[in-house]
């Protein structure tokens, strides 16, 4: 059950370590800290090495990649892959620059990622070598939807197959899978997408998930993507008039802070294809 | 109206790179988002002119620059230039050391801004090659105030027409002025100082107007000032015993978040000189 | 009293030179507000130096630090000892790196600090020259508890003798000393450590309280301390249902802006050994 992911979060108290831009950083230490684990944030390249070999697992995210810290991707990302650390992969803005697109593809060719988590048109940029990509959203004509979804599913199977790992696609539907299984999520709020790095605070978590998981990476990743969709919900009662996205922000790192398992099989809206 | 220019960016939805200190970055991102917007934060020399390419305008915000980006400013900017996008010029600190004051004359030198925003101090810093910076807050002989309110005006309907930009001053009483015409504004508390970053919430909104209005950069500027300073009026209602000034940092962005024309028309206090 | 030396922060508005992370920038910059003081940050080399002169103090954070940083640190250190400003090192992370170690031990032979704080495993990394730490958070093996209090006092004490600075230990239990006297503190909550970056807050807020009570930085660290504390058991109290570590973030920020010298003096918890 997905709610036993999140239960084995919060006992084995995962240390994380994140290569991450700074635009979401803060955000994504609370919620690391919120479902249970521990971050630690470090991109020097003298100081990576050391610092992810005393963690259980490392999140790399492109967004704000610079040549210092891409540097650091990759002497982290292969000193995880000898410690057989469990490593994610968030190539956030793929699509957008070539710089962001050739790390991202090269980071995938030299590091062995065990969960990759981006929206449809970062997935697509990689998988395809291709796409569009506006800021951090998905482009409009390339969104997951009810009338899609058949081939978006045939989509993410095949790319995770390809690339053995697990895909996570998120957006308005939530796609994870492990190339034979897929997860169709529809935990959230379409207002998650006026808060700045949503997506980023879900790979940060996931990858604490698939610490305290390591036999069970794909239910994990859907795990995290229920957890964090449901704790949009559930801050979503909360709200009241006057609120908006600064106060939706808190109150869903807030719901993930008082989420348990129990919640969360409650509350998981999915299906498996 | 004042009111057009942010029902305008709700549906224009402008794309803003921001170029941007990570101080105060997170709340940037998420003040765009409130007012309609849509951000990407890129500041790497070998990443800036593709981000840019694909936004419709660019925020530079010399707060935190490095000499890598500081390379990453002159670049994005003179493709900026190049592609006609709007760009705004935010000089955090000039005058507090030679670099940030060298950085931002060059860049007027070597960019064309359409806009300028900074407190007095930041401002006759550029204007004069001189000026005193406590902090990012204006410097307190230096103030604009009803006394001294004439000679103000002058000063930056002067320097605007020099510049030939929109030179925005922000403070408790904030000048917006294209050399000829001068909105006089007296939105806004005096708390609003007690929280880091305002005035780069402000530069990031602001990019995000003159994108939408591109045709009107001189009421978009306003309209986008007198957002923020309403905002902080309606938000300091909703404040409760015990509130400081990490709570009303949030409602400012929900009240931005919740604002539409006809509040911004109905709240906003200017005159023009 | 404690009190006092809060009350000064607020009458005489220090600013704060801070090369800190980027995790919890945003944070320290608001809560440096909050007390009273004035933030401002820089770590490129070619600028610290300008920036620490217009300063009264300095806060130097090794968190996320980098090559370019850490040049900063050196300058800036330099330079403040040059001008007899007050100096705060927080080891963040020492023990968990070679790099983050060496930096902090080689940051205390060039650099006078008039105050060192970290929690116990950091501080006990650099006396020791060894040490553990998991994540930000003390080792648990290595907590000051009521049982090795005796002991810890001593440590605390000796450490701060011979390197003749105060030095502050935070946890459960907090203990400040200046190598003759040792302040026992007993303020705050467990929950703060769900938070991130609350050391780091502490630390600039810390520098702020020595900056406007130069004569008696004992008592403003102890100061300092007690008032990060309080404001975590006054936050706690406003918290309700459904709250979690974002909302208390928020809250504690809140409370320090809201403190005086008479509520701490009546709320602080400690005893001199």
């Amino acid at each position: 059950m997905l709610g036993n992911c999140l239960d084995n979060v919060r006992k084995s108290v995962p240390l994380v370590h994140n290569i991450t831009n700074y635009v979401t950083v803060n955000d994504v230490a609370n919620v690391l800290l919120a479902c249970g684990g521990s971050p630690i944030m470090s991109d020097e390249p003298d100081d990576v090495a050391d610092i992810t070999s005393i963690c259980g697992g490392l999140n790399i995210n492109i967004g704000t990649l610079n040549k210092r810290s891409i540097e650091g991707m990759f002497i982290a990302g292969k000193k995880a892959n000898e410690l057989n650390h469990k490593v994610l992969l968030d190539p956030v803005g793929a699509g957008a620059s070539a710089l962001r697109t050739n790390t991202a593809v090269k980071l995938m060719k030299e590091i062995k990622f065990d969960v990759v988590r981006g929206n449809i048109s970062e997935i697509k940029t990689l998988a395809l070598g291709s796409g569009t990509t506006k800021g951090v959203d998905a482009d409009v004509a390339d969104t997951v939807t009810e009338d899609n979804l058949d081939s978006s599913v045939k989509f993410v199977k095949n790319f995770a197959k390809s690339i053995n790992s697990v895909v996570a696609i998120t957006g308005a539907i939530d796609l994870v899978s492990d190339g034979e299984k897929c997860y169709v999520i529809r935990n959230g709020e379409a207002d998650m997408s006026k808060i700045t790095g949503t997506g980023c605070q879900l790979s940060g978590m996931t990858t604490a998930f698939i610490v305290a998981n390591p036999d069970n990476v794909l239910e994990a990743v859907a795990s995290a993507v229920c957890t964090m969709g449901l704790a949009g919900e559930i801050a979503k009662t909360r709200m009241v008039e006057g609120d908006g996205n600064s106060t939706y922000r808190n109150r869903i790192i807030d719901a993930i802070y008082n989420m348990d398992g129990e919640t969360l099989n409650k509350g998981a809206k999915y299906e498996l294809r």
